[in-house]
């Protein structure tokens, strides 16, 4: 069996300015990074404009499983299938980050026949979208410390600053840092720590910004910390938001490139789906639909989490509307929703499947009652799937309405996902108009109630002493009417990660509040989320290596 | 009168293709980053061509003073003027560090009439190359840690770790830290402190790799610190210069802009001028050379400091060869060396002039009988220069034999630099054969001695007692034979940066020592050399914005 670069190897790309050409992109619209990665350089103040719009697919899954569901690869996969049925479509996904390049093999581009290229460039730098990303935040961290060291005028209290310096690395070690050591003349002594750039609130702005002028907006309202009389400090107070949208101002503009099959793929911005709202940018999203006719993109985790705040966070601020919806699972992760363990899932086991099916249940749910939007469950292939138990899976989803269809993009790329394709089609073209799950002006708790009981199936939320003082204080300094952002587990629907499946009569513990006001949204914490990965005992940056042409080995 | 910005954006820049064309250089060779920037990607482990090669003059200057000297615009104006006079000429310079772009206004891309450009985009991201290089050396710093956590299998010793984190940016904050902090699952504490990216030694080794190979080579011999028994611990031992390789393998291209009068301008590497060598990449100097007839470079500080690492380092590496040299002195400058406050340049001061001038000898000197190079002197004019104090300078350079030209080439291009241009066009086609100033074999101690006898005319070396044990410890490694890299304050010709003029009986201390083995030489640090700069009280950052169309203001 061929690995995913040496199939990526095999296919000759297409200059990228002809895979612009035929979406209807000319050449005076590129900024070209060399001849297989492009910006698009359009007017980024330009508004979204629904009617002349194209239909947007969702790519959303199960809870997911140490077995992997293929998320990514299927909404290539798709993007290549619909082109294949003859239509005009695009996929727009999130961009990886550099630093978990280091630590296991293998990158996040999709895999076998349905993978995005140039995959070592999409993995590495790409088009330096990150390190702007890193270099705006932390010049933000700069100039507060810089604040304080000539005297402190606006009275930022160095012992409640929350912003954060952050490396597109991997590097445990700085998780908690003092610094300033060293006397007056080298900054004031506090304690800090780094986060790792994909958690920077920058990158949610990034992501959420609808135009340029927009960016700034938010980069303005970002909360840095607070004055010693507990007031917010806001990057705007330090005019620092103008350098620092000077320093993103090319990275906004959204990435193309292609898939194996030569069909356009937006591969821009890629904020964490907890601690942020988990998929690509507006600025890519927007401008697919703008020239493909169906866009597919993803949202990170499970319906619960990616879709919920594609819906609650990005499409109630963009209007970026989802037309239908996939559900993405495999026999084999279901089966590890009914108990069983990783190394029984060769076997056919109609048991476990009858067991974890009620998690994939909970999905389609979520998709069609609770945001009314229609949905379409792809159960991505492995040979090991029996018959038996995709007639299982095929017969319960039907009880709810929901067609089931096998997906082979791994395998066969867009050929193994024409059904799916004419299944998303027929229910993107009879639309929907997706619904909230809370309204703005409800109480922070509401929320958050509203979206344990319609979305987790819980019965309710204890709030931490910590969590219902900041969210008093959040509510009076006027942010009550922001949308949550919850950070939870992504491996339950509850907040305990061992409680695979559906698990019912739960209650949702908030542990601890983090406004981002610049992004417009105040996440809830959940549990520990890691904001600052390490590297393991033999990371895969040991084997990685450039060859004498050039070519880099070991990536994956 | 017109601002720097002011006169750029007046100039339609030619599309890089064309400028490339021009030289020889065809589009399948060029990488392009938008419209006005690319990267040319040769064959990478190509060898220098001597034969076949253009011929390299250096610009040098006397030893800077608060007035300023402009060697960056006369080398830009110089290939300006150099194209005048129907040569076919291009300029290698350094690419500037975007870092203390946000703390005082300017950049660094010439002035006037002669600049490169696009300026915004040279003085931001460019084409991410230090970005790449932040990657590179941070990237080995979190498997330094990552080791150590993982059970210390090198024994590295955590009090003795040489390998510092960087950033792109001003930040005194960051000078000195207490990092791994908070319990066994988030490293080791110990003491650290982060450096400005261009201060990296990878910086260094950057722009001394002759090829992809020779890059690699480097990196793996890169001594990062030392095991509890004091043995020097390699990044190669860590295996990671295959994914630092990685890393920097688009960044090694050299890039490619233009001047205001579309000559090729090659802005690669920016290495500091006192703990590293200060100048430019070698790809880049070596893909000018062999494309162009005359290639200007530029050289960091005066002859003392930039021009004697050229010859000592990066000649002796790369076979590099100045055919001819410039040194850059402004009357204002030299006035300034005789002793007059700043605010007395305005009035003839023969008698100042006449104090000061010594040091402009003494760099003629250094470039004539010290390194045998031949040379000229450019007075970079200005309005305030009499004809008389013009006619002593000329008098007195003639005295050693040297000729010197006005050049106007900041009010008026290439037009203002044709006299320059004929004189450097007829040294270099004399041409020269370059001295070392010591041998490889010379004991580290006689190669400082060297240096400090036959440049900068002194008398002898002090060494701290932890200098002395130093280079016996480097001696005992094996590490002898390597050049030395002085960190000298570049002010004066002595360590004392108020001796200015022409010092004499002086002695250089040597504080401390500093091993580069990856870039190659053994850094001897006479000073403070501050590697992390701070913000100012008001940084420029708060009046750069962009505006509606993307525009970025008050850069400059």
């Amino acid at each position: 069996m061929k690995s995913d670069v040496e199939i990526a190897q095999c296919i000759t790309m297409k200059p990228i300015e002809k895979v612009a050409e035929k979406m209807g992109v000319g050449r005076s619209k590129l900024e070209l990074y060399g001849d297989y990665k492009a910006k698009i350089n359009e007017d980024q103040n330009k508004k979204i404009e629904h009617e002349e719009s194209g239909k947007l697919i969702l790519m959303t899954g199960i809870s997911p499983t140490p077995a992997g569901e293929g998320k990514t690869t299927t909404s290539i996969g798709l993007a290549d299938a619909l082109q294949k049925i003859g239509k005009n479509a695009a996929v727009a996904i999130r961009e990886p980050s550099v630093g978990p390049v280091f630590g296991m093999k293998g990158g996040a581009a999709g895999g076998g026949y349905s993978q995005v290229v140039p995959m070592e460039d999409i993995n590495l730098h790409f088009t330096g979208d990150f390190h702007a990303i890193s270099a705006a935040n932390n010049l933000l961290a700069a100039i507060i410390d810089n604040h304080i060291h000539h005297g402190n005028p606006l009275n930022i209290d160095p012992r409640n600053i929350k912003w954060k310096r952050v490396l597109d690395m991997n590097d445990r070690q700085l998780r908690h840092v003092v610094e300033g050591l060293h006397g007056k003349a080298n900054g004031t002594p506090r304690e800090d720590g780094f986060e790792i750039t994909v958690a920077s609130e920058i990158m949610a702005i990034f992501c959420l910004a609808k135009t340029l002028e927009d960016l700034k907006e938010k980069l303005k309202k970002i909360v840095i910390g607070y004055t010693k009389d507990d007031a917010p400090v806001t990057a705007g107070q330090l005019k620092a938001h103008g350098a620092m949208a000077a320093l993103l101002k090319d990275a906004i503009k959204p990435n193309l490139v292609q898939t194996l099959e030569h069909t356009p793929a937006f591969v821009h911005g890629g904020p964490f789906a907890n601690i942020a709202h988990g998929c690509n940018s507006i600025q890519a999203t927007k401008t697919a639909l703008n020239y493909a006719d169906y866009v597919v993109t993803e949202a990170g985790f499970g319906a619960d989490l990616g879709a919920e705040k594609f819906i609650n966070i990005k499409y109630r601020l963009s209007g970026l509307r989802p037309s239908s919806t996939v559900v993405v699972a495999t026999v084999r992760a279901l089966k590890l929703h009914g108990g069983i363990s990783k190394t029984e899932l060769e076997k056919e086991n109609l048991q476990a499947l009858e067991k974890g099916l009620p998690n994939l249940l909970q999905h389609l749910d979520i998709m069609q009652e609770t945001f009314g939007v229609s949905t379409v469950v792809a159960i991505n292939k492995f040979p090991t799937d029996s018959e038996a138990e995709l007639k299982k899976i095929e017969e319960k989803c039907r009880e709810q309405g929901v067609e089931v269809v096998l997906s082979d993009v791994w395998a066969n790329g867009g050929s193994g996902g024409k059904e799916l394709a004419q299944e998303v089609v027929r229910l993107a073209d009879r639309g929907s108009q997706p619904m909230f799950t809370y309204d703005l002006e409800d109480s922070i708790l509401e929320k958050i109630e509203k979206i344990v009981q319609k979305v987790y199936g819980g019965k309710g939320v204890e709030l931490t002493g910590i969590a219902e003082k900041e969210i008093g204080k959040l509510e009076a300094l006027g942010y009550g009417d922001l949308p949550v952002c919850m950070a939870k587990t992504p491996y339950s629907f509850s907040d305990d990660p061992t409680k695979i499946g559906r698990p019912s009569d739960f209650e949702i513990t908030i542990r601890d509040v983090k406004l981002s006001a610049g992004a417009g949204f105040i996440v809830m914490l959940t549990g520990n989320i890691m904001t600052m990965p390490g590297l393991p005992k033999s990371p895969s940056a040991e084997s990685i290596d450039v060859d004498e042409d050039g070519k880099i080995v070991g990536l994956f």
